[in-house]
């Protein structure tokens, strides 16, 4: 026993909890498990020669620069690119309002160093991302929840909330991780209305936007946020950071994300990065910048599309054909991931236990709950861009075996 | 003015400040200007074409994984080499051990967070690594300051302020940044028995420890805490944390550093990871693994000894040369810094601007000490790695001209 380290350890330190995601997925790791558990892109999809030749490229032209310290900020050709990308979504940021940084998580672990003191309050979706509660609870966060539905975030339930004086919204508009949801185009512009009445900013995290397989591409709320201000004629530098990511277009083993912010939040955000990890890595920077040059990143999204659009037709066809009926779940228009509500009484975590049995997994949908509520056992989030086709339907199959089988236990209990 | 974001700023986000060093890189960028500033590693001894064929082989075997997610320890492979790397020097860490992290940068970080307070006193050599003040600082730490002399740490005047109960020691024993010393191996052990009589931990940063080019090898503390451990039946896991990195041994431009604690520390550490950056990029640990293989990392270590030895020389042998006697310096056993020391009255800022206008750079010391003393604005950091032989004379030549000028007007000011 560390006695010495433990008795010793920060008020923040004893409260963090380890993700119970990436415990889960040790276990889903069984030899014949269909695992729906992780977020994991297709590995099928990594452009895998595209990343030597930019290697290559890379180390025989800029070798000394691509393996040196390098700016906080970030590699300025890319941050261009992003810039220069985003501006395709109506994001008229310039390379300035962008900071690179070590994957999205990083990001959200910025804001929380840039904006929480311990006990302020954030507002969430219910369900929201598990890995934003995680950065955002180690400063002491507390929460407000607001339940999303198909349409995303209820916002005609927010203005109660926002009287309570949130420290800032946490929202994610596209294909939500954990339910798949997208934020309509209406509820959009009520959100950035009630920002902007009662002063909370936002941030909006994106990391699927680009994943679309149906229905047309909504504005961001940063885009909305900078009209509004515009024709308001207000403060303009805007009430929304935007955060996106490398992540699921090219490949999350490099950890490339970045965040949008007007300039100087950026400069006060690189003055946290500096003591955080200095700068993210100058190399695996060069590489993506390679990599996504010439127009292939936009070649590329497309052929991720459509594997993973085909992957999501398969899941949603299976679910029709062996879920009984008492089970629903969401139809998500892009993203890796839907939702699948249980009926009452019903519970995600012996379900879980039930499915481990029947060799799948997915995640109990209790951990994306900031506050727990009656109705947060009754979720599982399942993943449909990792598993190939033939095992999507496969361990749908399954799965539903072993929601029959706990259906039957739950009408027992009742007899 | 984003008032919207600066009047939702944390307490710490208002506090932090950008490194001074980061923001003097960019004026010593300048043409023509010779930058002893930098704690940069020669680009010329980057393994470029060792890097080109582990790149081509970790895309052609591991392509899949090295591009997708991967656990927060780190790359199992990785975390057994370094264990087993650091082994020769006496630390019997298992890969269980090791925590691989975004660079040193981050390590200090996850240390801030594991251990720090808002309040909490640790305590510091004077002077020391600005990175871990910044790191530290953004938790609010305060700080007890024990000065350094050319045998490192005064451990002789630790005592006082050992009772005063600082919840850690942050001490870089072998050629510290900024003044280059190291610490005797008697100061080592009356340090560990001193941490193990107060009960304080020590984290024992060593980010050049490989880096010697005279003397013999001294045991780190890590080591000499758990033979003292043994010897007094005691807690059986250890007083000390271990940092160390492959920035100045391979390339800083990957950053990838790590730490070795007891597992229940790492365990915790991890968790903190989680949401700081979920791990640290897949393709940097798997490339970094290629190119260490296969004892390639030792064979380049001997060869960046003997060319930052070379430069070491040139700069010492320089400033006998140039240098007035008034002035005095450290003469470092390693690592990539010398720390000089001017005469009373003299004030490194105000010598910073004439040396600049002898298109020579460095920077002023001021910026290494936690709590300001009288002492502190007396001295100058010199990185003796960066720059090509020639150079180092060049510089030492015109900085001496800068001294000069300055000492004359000192010698005005006083007739």
């Amino acid at each position: 026993m560390s006695t010495v380290w433990k008795s010793r350890y920060s008020l923040r330190a004893h409260e963090v909890k380890s993700s119970a995601i990436r415990e889960l997925l040790k276990i889903t790791e069984r030899p014949g498990m269909i695992s729906f558990a992780g977020g994991l892109p297709a590995p099928e999809v990594f452009p895998v020669d595209r990343f030597r030749e930019a290697c290559e490229k890379v180390l025989t032209e800029h070798g000394s620069s691509a393996l040196q310290y390098s700016a906080s900020e970030g590699y300025h050709p890319l941050r261009e690119m992003i810039a220069q990308n985003m501006a395709r979504y109506g994001i008229l940021a310039k390379a300035e309002n962008v900071l690179i940084t070590s994957g999205s998580q990083q990001a959200l672990d910025l804001i929380g160093k840039l904006l929480i003191n311990s006990g302020d309050r954030i507002l969430v979706e219910a369900p929201t991302y598990l890995g934003a509660l995680q950065a955002f609870s180690v400063y002491g966060a507390q929460y407000f929840s607001v339940p999303v539905d198909e349409d995303g975030l209820r916002t005609d339930l927010l203005e109660t909330t926002l009287r309570l004086g949130p420290k800032f919204m946490y929202v994610l508009p596209n294909f939500q991780n954990p339910a798949g949801v997208t934020l309509s185009e209406g509820r959009r512009e009520q959100l950035i209305l009630l920002a902007d009445k009662y002063g909370i900013p936002i941030i909006e995290d994106d990391p699927y936007g680009q994943l679309r397989y149906e229905g047309e591409h909504i504005s961001p709320l940063v885009v909305l946020d900078r009209k509004n201000l515009r024709r308001d004629n207000g403060f303009s530098i805007g009430n929304v950071i935007y955060l996106s990511t490398f992540s699921k277009t090219l490949a999350p083993g490099l950890r490339l994300g970045w965040m949008v912010a007007p300039v100087d939040v950026i400069s006060k955000l690189v003055q946290l990065k500096q003591g955080a990890d200095l700068h993210t890595s100058t190399f695996a920077q060069y590489v993506a910048y390679e990599v996504a040059s010439d127009g292939f990143l936009d070649q590329h999204v497309r052929h991720i599309r459509r594997v993973y659009s085909e992957r999501r037709k398969v899941m949603l066809k299976a679910l029709e054909e062996y879920f009984p009926p008492e089970v629903t779940w969401t139809h998500p228009k892009g993203g890796l991931f839907l939702w699948i509500s249980l009926p009452e009484g019903m519970d995600s975590q012996s379900l879980f236990r039930t499915a481990l049995e029947e060799n799948v997994a997915f995640v109990p949908g209790d951990s994306f709950y900031a506050n727990v509520g009656s109705e947060s056992n009754r979720h599982l989030r399942l993943n449909f861009s990792y598993s190939a086709p033939e095992q999507i339907r496969e361990g749908i199959r399954r799965l539903s075996v072993a929601v029959k089988t706990q259906l039957e236990q739950l009408s027992l209990q009742h007899v």
